[in-house]
Formats: C-alpha cells, sequence, structure tokens
C-alpha cells in the first residue's frame, strides 16, 4: 500500500478512528509515517498526532514541512494544537507558528503562555457563551444557524457583557426546558470553575469529586477563557497515577516506550546512584560488625532476611501513604490515627513473622538463641518499617515536595540500617562477641 | 449542632454537593452519622453513599432500617443504587429489595445478576431511546414534556421496535440539527458499543482510546439494556492505576484508610511470608559460600550493595513493563524489542555503576581485586534485573494472570540470587577461598 495506491490508501485510512491512525502510525517506521501523512494531504487529521507518543510526535513534525504543520494544526481544536505545540523546541515551534492565520496565532500563543501542566494550557479556548437574557429558544436558534461551533461541547456558558461568567447550562437541561425559559433559570445549582492558572492535578480532581464533564476556566479578573472537558482530564488522571508508580519505583514520568537505549538509561541512571549511596551507608554499618561475623558465619547468612522483611513491610506502607496523601484521603486531620495504626499493624505482623523466623533460624542453626535475637531484631525492624513508612512520606509532603518520588529511597535506608544494625548489635550483645 | 436543630442542619446540609455530604459523613462517627441520616429524613440524598469508603458504607446500611434505605436507595440512579446494594451481605440486601416497588426490585436484581466488575454492573438502566423515524424537533418535544427522564444523559439513542440500537445521537449534535431532520441522519457516524457482559477494564480502554462520555450497552442479543458514563469510568480508571500500585507493594486492593488494624494486618501479611519464603532462598544462597565469607568478612559487608543494586534496575524494568502492560502499549508485537532495550540499559548502567563501585570498594578496603570482582558481579546482576525485569511480567501475562500481582516477588528472588551467587561465587573462586 506504501508505494503510490493514494485513493485506495484514503479509502482504508479515512474512515478510521484518529485514536486507531494513531496506533497505525505508531506501528509504521519513520520513512512510512512521512510518507503516509504526505500521501494523504489535506485530508491527513492531525488529531491522530495528539494520541501518539512524544518522541513519535515530535520526529512526525520535524519530518514534515512547518507549513504543512500549519495547516493540519489551524483545523484542531485549541487545546490538540496546544498539546502538540507544547513538545516542540522554540524555533521549531516558533516556524509553525508563522504560518498560521494572526488570530489563531494569537490564540495559540496566550495558551502556550499559561505555565506547563497548567489548566490554561489543556483548555479549549472554543466555546459557546451566550447573554443572561437570552431564552432556551434562542439559543437553540442560534446553535442550529451557527456553522463554526466548537466540534463537541457538553455546556453552553452564560456570560455577562464583560464576559464575566454568571452560569453554565448543561445540554440536557437545555433539552428539557421550554423554549420561553431564560437561561439563566435553567442554569446549574452549582458552578464549578476552574482558574486558569490552577494546577492540571486540582482540575482532576474537581472532576472527579464532583463527577464533571466539563468546567468553564476563568482569567484572574473572572472572565471565561475557556472550557476543560472530561477527555483531557482522563489522561490527566491516567498520567498522575502513573507519575506516582514510576516514582515509587524511581523511572522517570516521561520515559515512554519509543524512547531510545542511551536516553533510558541515562533517565534510570540518577535513582540507582543514590541507591548506590544508600547501599553503602547499610553497608559500612556491616562493617562495624566485622569481628562479630567474623566469629558467627551464620549472622552473615541471615542479616539480609531481617533487612529485606523490613523493606517489604515498609513498601507496603509507604504505597498506601503516598496513595492517599496523593488523593487528599490522608491529611493533617487523619495524620495521627493512621500513624499509630501502621506501627500497630507493623508489630502485631512483626509478632507473627518473628515467631516463624525465630523458629526456622533456630532449628536451621540449632540455636535456641540465635533464633530469640533475630525474632528480636525483626520486630524492631517491624516497627521502624511501620512507623517510617508512614512519616517519611508524610514529612515530605509537608515540606511541598512530591511523596512518591522521594519516600523509597529514605525508608528503604531506614529499613536497611535498622535491620543490619538491631540484628548485628544484638547479637554482638547477646553473644558477647566483641 | 447535632443535638436536635433539624431545620438548621438541613439549611446546612442540603446545599451540599453528594460529595462534600460523603466527606462529612466520613468526618463523623457512627453514632453521629445514624443520627444526621435519621434526622435528615427523605432529605437526605442517598447520592452521598455512593462516595464512601465501602466499610463506612456498609455500616451506615447496617444502622439504619431496611425500609429508610430502601426509600432513600429507590430515589437513585440505578448504577448508583447497585454500587451500594453489591457490598452488603446477602441477608441484608434482600431485606432491603424486599420493600423497593417490584418493577424497581426486578431492575435491580437483574443488574446484580452480571459478574462483578462487568459493565453490567456499573451501567445505569435509566436511558432514553426513540424510534428512527422520530426527527430531531419530535425528540426534543419529546424531552421537553417527559418528567420522568434519567437525572443526566449525553446521549439519546435510536433502536428499532425489538429494542436493538440502531444508532446515538450526541446531544450537541441534537441542538445544532433543525427541527425535520431525521434522527437516523445525525447518529454518530462510528457507534462504540459496550457488551454488557465486559469486563469493566476494557470498557474503560474503550472510553480513553476513543474519548467517549457515554456508550451505550447492549445484552447478548443485541438489545440496549442501560448506558455507561464517563463518572463511572473514571472511578475504574482510577481504581485500576490503584491496584497496579498497591499490587506492585503487596497490599490487597481493597484497603481502605478507615479499615480496622486487625484487617490490615491479616490482608498485608501472606505478601510478607511469600518474601519471608523468598529470603529464605537467598539466605540459602549465602550459606553455600559460609567458608569463604568466614575467611574473607568484607564480603558480607559488600554483598547486599550487588544483590540491593540489581532489586532496584529489576523494579525499574518491572515496573515499566506492568504498566505498559496495563495499557496494552506493550504486547507481542514489540516484545522482542523492549526486551532487547531492557538489557541493553541493564548493561550500559551496570557498566557505569560497576566502575564507580569497583573503585570505592577497591579503595575501601585496599584491594584492587576486590573492586574488580565486585565490578563483575554488579554488571551480570544488572544484566539479569534487566532481563527477568522484562521476562517476568510478559511470561505472567501471556499465562493470563496479573503480571502486578506477582512480578514483584519473582524479579527479587532473581536479582537477590544473582546478586549472592555472582559476587561470593567469584570471589571464592577468584581468591581460591574453599
Amino acid at each position: 500500500i506504501e508505494a503510490r495506491d493514494v485513493d485506495r490508501l484514503k479509502a482504508l485510512t479515512i474512515p478510521l478512528h484518529e485514536a486507531d491512525m494513531g496506533d497505525l502510525l505508531e506501528a509504521l517506521d519513520a520513512d512510512e509515517r512521512r510518507r503516509l501523512i504526505e500521501l494523504l494531504g489535506p485530508d491527513f487529521d492531525f488529531t491522530a498526532l495528539t494520541e501518539l507518543d512524544e518522541t513519535v510526535r515530535v520526529q512526525i513534525l520535524h519530518a514534515i514541512s512547518p507549513r504543512i504543520a500549519a495547516r493540519g494544526i489551524s483545523a484542531l481544536d485549541s487545546d490538540d494544537a496546544v498539546y502538540i505545540l507544547e513538545d516542540l523546541d522554540e524555533d521549531h515551534k516558533a516556524a509553525i507558528l508563522e504560518h498560521l492565520p494572526a488570530p489563531e496565532r494569537v490564540a495559540l500563543l496566550r495558551s502556550l503562555d499559561y505555565p506547563e501542566e497548567s489548566a490554561g494550557r489543556r483548555m479549549q479556548t472554543e466555546f459557546i457563551a451566550v447573554p443572561p437574557f437570552w431564552t432556551v429558544g434562542r439559543t437553540i436558534d442560534y446553535l442550529r444557524e451557527t456553522a463554526d461551533l466548537p466540534d463537541t461541547f457538553y455546556e453552553v456558558f452564560v456570560v455577562d457583557p464583560g464576559y464575566r461568567l454568571i452560569g453554565a447550562v448543561a445540554l440536557d437541561r437545555l433539552l428539557r426546558a421550554k423554549r420561553p425559559v431564560l437561561m439563566t433559570a435553567v442554569k446549574k445549582d452549582q458552578l464549578h470553575v476552574v482558574k486558569a492558572s490552577e494546577d492540571q492535578e486540582e482540575v482532576a480532581r474537581m472532576f472527579e469529586h464532583y463527577n464533571l464533564v466539563s468546567a468553564p476556566v476563568v482569567d484572574d479578573a473572572g472572565r471565561l477563557v475557556g472550557v476543560v472537558t472530561i477527555d483531557d482530564v482522563v489522561d490527566v488522571i491516567q498520567e498522575e497515577a502513573d507519575e506516582d508508580l514510576r516514582a515509587l519505583a524511581g523511572v522517570g514520568s516521561d520515559e515512554e516506550l519509543s524512547d531510545t537505549v542511551g536516553y533510558i538509561s541515562r533517565s534510570r541512571l540518577p535513582w540507582l546512584v543514590v541507591n548506590l549511596g544508600t547501599a553503602f551507608i547499610s553497608a559500612s554499618i556491616i562493617a562495624l560488625f566485622e569481628n562479630t561475623i567474623e566469629k558467627m558465619v551464620a549472622l552473615a547468612v541471615l542479616m539480609p532476611i531481617v533487612a529485606s522483611m523490613g523493606g517489604n513491610a515498609g513498601n507496603q506502607t509507604m504505597t498506601v501513604a503516598v496513595r492517599a496523601l496523593a488523593t487528599k484521603d490522608l491529611g493533617s486531620h487523619n495524620a495521627r490515627r493512621v500513624v499509630s495504626r501502621e506501627v500497630l499493624v507493623g508489630l502485631i505482623n512483626g509478632l507473627v513473622l518473628a515467631t516463624a523466623l525465630g523458629a526456622i533460624a533456630a532449628f536451621w542453626f540449632s540455636s535456641a538463641q540465635l533464633g530469640a535475637v533475630i525474632s528480636s531484631a525483626l520486630v524492631l525492624n517491624m516497627l521502624a518499617a511501620g512507623l517510617f513508612g508512614i512519616l517519611i512520606p508524610l514529612a515530605i509532603s509537608r515540606l511541598k515536595l512530591d511523596p512518591a518520588v522521594a519516600s523509597g529511597v529514605f525508608v528503604t535506608m531506614v529499613t536497611d540500617a535498622v535491620g543490619f544494625f538491631a540484628f548485628l548489635g544484638l547479637a554482638t550483645w547477646w553473644f558477647s562477641l566483641t
């Protein structure tokens, strides 16, 4: 197909949904992608680009001329256009913008002016706003007669002459109302408004909390400047949960399957270097007890068990804490209760596991005393895991930092340190090995 | 306020959004919750219950009489009613259903008949369907004149006399069309239909992929039985990402902040027991080299570093793999490429870190040979981490199991085993310590 047959190609690809077209583009190689877009010409729907990994999208935009890119982008809703443009470098972005008609260029530049990850970047500047004295009938007539409406919309906004937002009317309310009813009479009881400068995570939280499908965006003066819709919010929710997951594992939030080996190696290295540092801290603690280990090698065999069990328990507590902080379920109102709960859970599971571990260790090395020492060390470490597994994320979030990014390192450091120190220290003291 | 003042209470709580009412209920204690609901009487909106943690919801429903619960539930949309009922035990569910009018009871029982986590459970059975010969005008008149419509809707469906789905009309298209136009002429080009028996994750995937806000649900015979809306899907997306995160850390997916200490201890214990088992495997590998360690205690000091670096690198790879599998970005079409990429990343980062680790170890123990041994062991373990960090989730997902649940145990087992074995084995051979 890739050779010439434009008609056949158009017949095959034009009925495709933009998301499926995106999948198709990702499956092709760089050269095929460029040729496909050239062959389709104006029939290529640039919305498909919003469905691609960033790497692929940037590569495609570099392969086609700025003029063609500008033509495609000008057909898009403003939120999609911003989404495509924001990842490009400044020169390339300017080259494409130059080919756009002035009013569109100005509108896009205004959106791009908002900080990254703000509502202003995610909003669509196409929306429908009517004055408060309009009736339902007049609004419907206006919708029927106006050709240049947004592609999709879920609400009609009511604004005063200064474009300040008065209310929002959901389409189902509009359809149910009689024609002579005033728009202000059918507006929603509660208006959930987004500020353009607001962080996209806050916006997502609001959509989730109030089950919204669309929300008006206002500037600092309270003027309606755009609308955020649920499809953009779904992406944010997805990204946000993914970010926490990746941060906990020390993977960069922007890593994608299509990235190169070099890029991925570099992006994962910092986390590993930090962990190398903490591993050396654990090693230095073990080094304190070199004499002890020399006299009783069984300790070297058993010590990783105490450390790793504490690490696992700390990780459980920390994961719950990080997500609860992200969804605002955990806050100062219940922190004290959750901390004592986690410590108790650590104590209970510590006692259960210590019994099992102590029995097996005692049997393995035929020493009840060794069993008692390792049991005590495990209980201490499980307590530390519960306590620091929750306190560390809480403290990091109190410092206004993201607990998902840094908690893991500190929690592992604590459970390793306490695990090795408690076990080797107790053993040294108990068996008087110095 | 909790004492008597019903009027004041109503004035304060009735304007609240259901989500805020839910937050309020969670903040109260059990007795206050019951009294608040009793005082509000028929003015209490049961939708607030859908915003609560399961534990709190079940506790409230146990505190109030089945008759009052039935009255509140019958005012809800069917998806909310099912959501509230599905967590109750059979007897309690039956007691509440008994107080419902027969047609509602039958409808709810039918929804509850669908498997848990299926589209049938999440759908709302209230929807608007019109015959294909209706015009836009007639549909709008019908919407204006019918009192008993669903609370919110985003589409009007077109069905044949046998209730088989012909098409769906988005409200914005309906509003833009002229009155005499036939409904079939404004229906969507592409219809995305959900089967009632479909898994809710599949439904969420479809909504995300095609940016939907609502989708019709059909039974096995193709008859329209309900509609799934984006607010339910957002919850599913959120839950799903959370499930992966929790599964990777070995925390039960149903654990909530309001659960008791006993419940949480029990739910976290199985994962810790499994890890205790794998920790013993690592310990047995170390035990193989007891003689070696006795002769060179520095090995005991350094060995956890090799194991933990491998564990961290394996965890990075595994996290990326688990999420990519969940979002279907990773599949048989690109598995080979991703595997070789991960192995290469492991090799590159292994070489970088091995240089640093080798230098520090050589300096610390004044032994260039020890530095060379630990470097080689680290490179081997980083290679194993890359390879098994991706192969294990792939294999588990090939077996149709959830890679998030089991991958962690196996990956850690491999990186611990390879780490200890490679380092202690190489040292034994190099320094001829037997």
